[in-house]
């Protein structure tokens, strides 16, 4: 039996182009002489799409197309993911809307195919995640409405006059660790030949690695005899973060050999295979994998919500994070849609400004030079500004920020643009930001990134490019024992101002806190005090920072708390940010605002 | 046996200034000679916490005041709401994360008590919403997991050497139409004297009618002796929604008589009542109940997040948004913690500008004259714009309303205050807004409620002000064919400006895109093809908009579909809006970036 693994790119909410990209697969698929072609999760419609979900036109134009597939698959099985608003009686979700499900649909020979036992109703997605960016329940109804019988009933496809008996499975319903059900198991129960999960599953760092260890197991723990894992590629979004799906899909046999793998690099690509002849291969990673998820994430995004169409303003400010998204910007997008603006008030040395042009210089971006002062003695003229006053530094702190944010709009208006927000993680997270000034932005490449990423990504472009475009003089040395700066990192927006941030041991805490609420502080300062906290890497930041007493360590750790509480506000108002870990600020991680005093850190 | 309904005003997170409270309700039943004392769902932490609830700690410290509480409880019964973490064996939830379930606790005579099965396990909520602002398949597990027979057994209190058996449910339980389980059901299959529904209901428009009618239903359906039900109060919030509780608790007899009832005004309160000895009243309902809503959104949110400590700058326009807004701050929070600022630029008329000045004047505001042109100048000279190019004007229009927005913000910083957003939801739906321009500010408050509602508060304050603080030339006169203005609402960003929307119709297509998105747009191109919208309220807009035959009608829709949809990016970048509407844009109706091409507009 071959199989092709359509490793799809799915344009969200484009029903007509993902069916046009479907039928172009099954032609492929057909020319590669393949008996089953195989799709990811929701291929018609894509996975993240808010209250659209809702909306019975769009959900009756979705199931319009399965018919349109059906009368694609003569002479091969074409399986896919789609919703149906229409099996057995569950005609009503929660709350009076309409019942959705979330299928996988196995079709051949122009005709949907049927189960073991006489039904051609499709699988239903049994495990329904509700943590970090998914919102299952509030969409979808589980398979587990229907009888175990009934859903694990194995569908029966004939080839050459033979019964291939495939089980289906969706996403989630491979990762079953810490539910009640195990659809995994449950086919494994059956007689079965294949087993096919068709997943939506976003990109995370090292996320790659975890799921193919995972399939490893659930294959070789539950005999499976070959499972097909087919991962759709692209980016969706939620509103506040913009996510990216990988690929990664492979076929696995039973004695765990690879019996095929489709990049794991963000691309469309379609795969074929024996399952009767093939040489076990080994598992291949793509290279550089953060810096092309936010490469695809700006390619995609530029291409979904611009069409590809606007100029990206960017304000180069010749420190790092403006540098880095700068370069990415060109790498995605070419330098011709970039634009850099350099925006100096008095506070800003000639070095930054000399790093500003550079980058601008190799990256082959148009340059411009546009003075701030102008503006923000206007500002303090009409509000009657009192340079005496004891808050008057912080005024004007913020005044420079959102005079520049302004500016930003302003050239993108003139110039058919939109503003690219340069943020990192780590300063987001502290708040060390002005709302409405270097908050702003259509999109945050960055805004994901640790510091300590921008650093790696800053290499990484530096190699990139044959030229190194970020200047070196913002990249420090990392040794056992710290960091080493040619010159800090700073604001600059006032004299001698220097960044409050303890680059690597915040990059840390704020990772900490928004990748793993369940431990959080609470489990460090355990560290602390049982010692243990010695033997872990972050040590070394405690060291360099001299965080070695209990209260150095505890006073920091509040400010950080505090800090990170306190900047919900700024956070709420803030652009898309490129998702890349598994605590995104946003969608994913989710803060409203109120502050609460932890006990462990009050002590 | 008497029942002191405790309708308390739950301050979110904060945990010991709760438990105070309940302290000091818990003292006040006593006096008031109550054998009981019921407290709503979550009282010691709020409900609306975000991603708080995955942090170990805080949930243990929610935990520790359950000792406190039954310690409290010598010679009352003590009901009350808390999160539990360590019921049977489901400690791990989905993910690996902690399992949490949201009980109702009981306990009497410093102990808990036990169910008829023996059990002292609380009462688990069983049906968890996950539909508008709900996400509680998020953070918690349903008591459904627990058998039928364990978790509906009733729970046993002597009083006077009498059982009294209690059934106990917590807020959704009552709300079963839409899910497989109805609890309600369950328990009057039980031996039960009295069910008691603890609450976090947050409230919208006309939600206390529904509630009361639905009560009434369940009462006698279910034939339940006595309900009891009891409600939060003030507010919580979601990060994008500030969400208002309206208490409205009551006690219901089996005859649907009502025992009792707390104010569904939005504030506290403790009721004692007989339920052997009681005069059935009628029931009761705030008056000008949006205004009380918004005033009360204002004055918790000032509490909550700033303590009360800082003022609150508007940009008075001496248009209606702006004067309403800053009639509703000077309710809730007097007139010296308000200041008006006007920014004229040379589009405004002189009438808004007296508008403006008469506002601030009757209100008894601070009120500063702050011209823009220098910046609108400055703007244009840094960035070289060509007034002859054809974007131009629009540039300049945006321009003017950033300025303002800049404007704003730095008074905010030199007075110690925060901004307010004036923008109303109609024209936040429909993109009529400069975003980091007039969609700046810490709160929304009008942004859930429609430009009709917006009028209709103008009236309302005008009465409650002895003297008319919102200038009546700002209010239009509506009447059986449609509205006529003194003169038309505006942004005076350009000459002889007038707003794009069609008020009052597009007001309802807003509503209707966002509280029914199972209906929407698609009902009612139906309702227009079978002719059945003559006989709907909404043709009095489309006689009045000339909207009659088909393509006016349909290129009216496609474009407020496609404002609404192209918009998305300024609402994912504006402040928490006071939600109001079941379908407040946010975390109410969720939407994400790219647009969706309907068929039947596209007809």
């Amino acid at each position: 039996m071959k199989i092709s693994m359509a490793q799809m790119k799915v344009n969200p909410k484009q029903l007509e182009d993902n069916f046009q990209t479907i039928k172009t697969l099954i032609e492929q698929a057909k020319q590669q002489g393949s008996d089953c072609i195989v799709f990811p999760e929701l291929a018609l419609s894509g996975y993240l799409l808010a209250d659209l979900w809702y909306n019975p036109s769009f959900i009756s134009q979705c199931e319009s197309y399965n018919e349109k597939i059906v009368a694609l698959s003569d002479g091969i099985i074409v399986i896919w993911g789609n919703v149906s608003s229409n099996l057995e009686d569950y005609l009503k979700g929660n709350d009076g809307r309409q019942a959705l499900f979330n299928c996988a649909f196995v079709a051949h020979n122009k005709q949907f195919l049927k189960r073991e036992n006489g039904s051609t109703l499709p699988y239903v997605k049994n495990l329904l995640p509700n943590y970090r960016i998914f919102d299952d329940s509030r969409y979808f109804i589980s398979g587990q409405k229907f009888s175990v019988d009934f859903m694990f009933s194995p569908f029966i496809a004939t080839l050459n006059n033979q019964d291939v008996r495939i089980a289906l499975e969706v996403c989630e319903d491979l990762w079953s660790e810490h539910y009640d059900v195990n659809p995994t198991a449950l086919w494994s129960e059956k007689q079965i030949d294949l087993l096919v999960n068709i997943s939506s599953s976003p990109w995370t760092i090292n996320k790659e690695r975890t799921r193919d260890n995972h399939l490893m197991n659930m294959v070789k723990t539950y005999n499976i005899p070959f499972f097909v894992y087919v991962n759709t590629v692209g980016m969706q979004n939620t509103g506040k973060n913009v996510v990216l799906f990988d690929g990664g899909s492979k076929c696995i046999s039973k004695l765990g050999q690879v019996v095929a793998q489709c990049n794991d690099g963000f691309e469309q690509e379609i795969k074929a295979f024996d399952l009767n002849r093939f040489a076990p291969g080994n598992l291949v990673y793509n290279q550089d994998k953060l810096l092309n998820a936010i490469l695809t994430g700006i390619k995609e995004f530029d291409y979904q919500i611009f069409k590809g169409k606007v100029n990206w303003i960017i304000g180069l400010s010749g420190g790092i994070d403006s540098s880095v998204s700068a370069a990415l910007l060109v790498l995605a997008l070419g330098s011709k849609r970039v634009l850099g603006v350099n925006m100096p008030s008095k506070y800003n040395q000639q070095i930054t400004i000399n790093n500003a042009m550079l980058t601008a210089e190799k990256l082959g971006v148009e340059y411009l030079d546009v003075p701030i002062e102008s503006l923000v003695d206007a500002t303090a003229l009409v509000t009657k500004l009192n340079h005496e006053d004891a808050n008057s530094i912080e005024v004007v702190e913020n005044t420079q920020a959102r005079i520049r944010g302004h500016i930003l709009s302003t050239i993108a208006a003139i110039r058919n643009g939109v503003v690219v927000n340069n943020g990192n993680k780590v300063e987001t997270a502290l708040g060390y930001c002005t709302i409405y000034g270097d908050t702003i932005g259509a999109l945050s490449p960055l805004g994901d990134c640790t510091k300590m990423q921008v650093f790696d990504l800053a290499r990484q472009l530096n190699k990139r490019f044959e030229d190194g475009v970020v200047p070196e003089n913002l990249i420090p040395k990392e040794d056992e024992e710290g960091l080493s700066f040619d010159f800090m990192p700073s604001a600059e927006l006032k004299s001698n101002q220097v960044d409050p941030m303890k680059w690597g041991y915040h990059d840390y805490l704020v990772q900490l806190y928004s990748e793993y609420p369940s431990h959080g502080f609470s489990d460090l300062i355990g560290h602390y005090k049982d010692g243990s906290i010695w033997k872990q890497p972050v040590s070394k930041w405690l060291k360099f920072y001299n965080l070695i007493d209990f209260e150095s360590f505890i006073d920091d750790l509040k400010w950080v708390d505090y800090q990170i509480q306190s900047s919900v506000f700024k956070r709420i108002q803030m652009p898309p940010s490129i998702l890349v870990s598994r605590g995104s600020f946003g969608s994913d991680f989710r803060e409203n605002q109120g502050i609460y005093s932890c006990v462990d850190i009050k002590q």
